[in-house]
């Protein structure tokens, strides 16, 4: 039995992605966690397996691995027969049309939404000061990500079509956050996106990994 | 016979990328022209393929698709026999490997990159003025990032391993206009870093792509 690690505290949006991931393959993992308020990943040891500093990072077997969304591709190539076997698409076209929304999550939506996670949600608990230009500036930009979803999603229950894929699943860290603050509206007031929010957010497997969030960090 | 068409100019790096993959799988293609100085790339035609207003938009027999990095895998598995066999890896351990440094490039070294190409080799020739704080923050991220490819390198000839890859292969557009500028240096004064943009930049695909970016628009 080859064991799966995935390093870093469930709390971590890039973290947090590579669960939802695990949970919706039903393939079991351990948690190992990474103690960042006392900088164990920028320590020599960890860095050998994430050389960037950040978390997750993960481990099958002979292979390490970092990046969430790579993290997750493999899982889906690896374990293409366990859980849910439609999550990273069957046939080429599925799997073009999956790829190109987990690209625009990557290049458009996260980009604005990692922003606003950090100031809106974790700043006040680091009790750091949030900047209000940064805010705004990222408001714009992830609203108008948002009308594309909003356009895209109404012609289609899903992102990349009928059904829930790896490219849905790569937005609900961020929305998490989002929709938990005063600028949740951005999301909630648009029809399609919030239906859209609705039906990913309340997957079996993301509140499993909810609940780990709200989990105290052992 | 199938036709792929490219839409957007060669001097967008988004679109050279997939120009470099093209010629390395290759394909036969045509690109056509969108005018973006008047606008084209935000006209309801074209927001039909590309719905947030970039450049390129792809088109393959009946499909239609955006983000450079999904058409680039795509035209990868679709034209597995073609070309470069080995372009996206053979088996799960090579193409996770080509998926982390993949996303590397994206997420780590395209940020700052692509900023640094706006404001060092772009807004010149658009008479647009620098911002200097701007281009020094991104020099400093930019420099970070480079210092792990550095160590990768030194232990690896490739980002992925023995081959070149399309991990490579996306970073080429970036590092083109960054070696073209006076922070060239922070890629020549990188002893891997420089031996790898080297062997990278010279390969035929990429030259190939260099000689479109420099005829003159259709
Ligand atoms: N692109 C990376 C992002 C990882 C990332 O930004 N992780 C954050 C936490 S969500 C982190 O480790 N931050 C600490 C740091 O950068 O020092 C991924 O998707 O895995
Ligand atoms: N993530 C996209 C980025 C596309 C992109 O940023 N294209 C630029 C040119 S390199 C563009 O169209 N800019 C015009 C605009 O955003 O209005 C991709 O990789 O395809």
């Amino acid at each position: 039995m080859g064991s799966v690690n995935v390093y870093g505290p469930p709390a971590s949006t890039a973290v947090a992605r590579v669960l939802a991931c695990l949970l919706e393959k039903e393939v079991k993992f351990q948690l190992i966690p990474v103690n960042m308020a006392k900088g164990k990943h920028k320590a020599p040891e960890y860095l050998k397996i994430q050389p960037f500093g950040q978390v997750p990072a993960f481990q099958d077997e002979s292979i390490t691995l970092f990046e969430s969304r790579a993290i997750s591709r493999y899982l889906c190539d690896k374990f293409a027969d366990k859980g849910n076997k439609g999550l990273f698409g069957n046939g080429l076209l599925e799997r073009a049309s999956i790829e190109q929304w987990l690209e625009a999550e990557a290049q458009s939506f996260n980009p604005p939404s990692s922003v606003l996670v950090f100031q809106l949600a974790f700043a006040p608990r680091m009790r750091l000061k949030q900047d209000p230009a940064v805010i705004e500036q990222n408001e714009g930009k992830l609203a108008k990500v948002l009308d594309v979803y909003e356009n895209r999603l109404e012609e289609s229950r899903f992102l990349a079509g009928d059904d829930f894929t790896l490219a849905d699943l790569s937005h609900l860290p961020n929305a998490q956050y989002i929709t938990g603050t005063d600028r949740g509206h951005l999301l909630t007031s648009r029809k399609n996106v919030n239906r859209w929010w609705e039906e990913i957010s309340s997957r079996p497997s993301w509140k499993k990994v909810v609940e780990m969030q709200k989990a105290p960090p052992s």
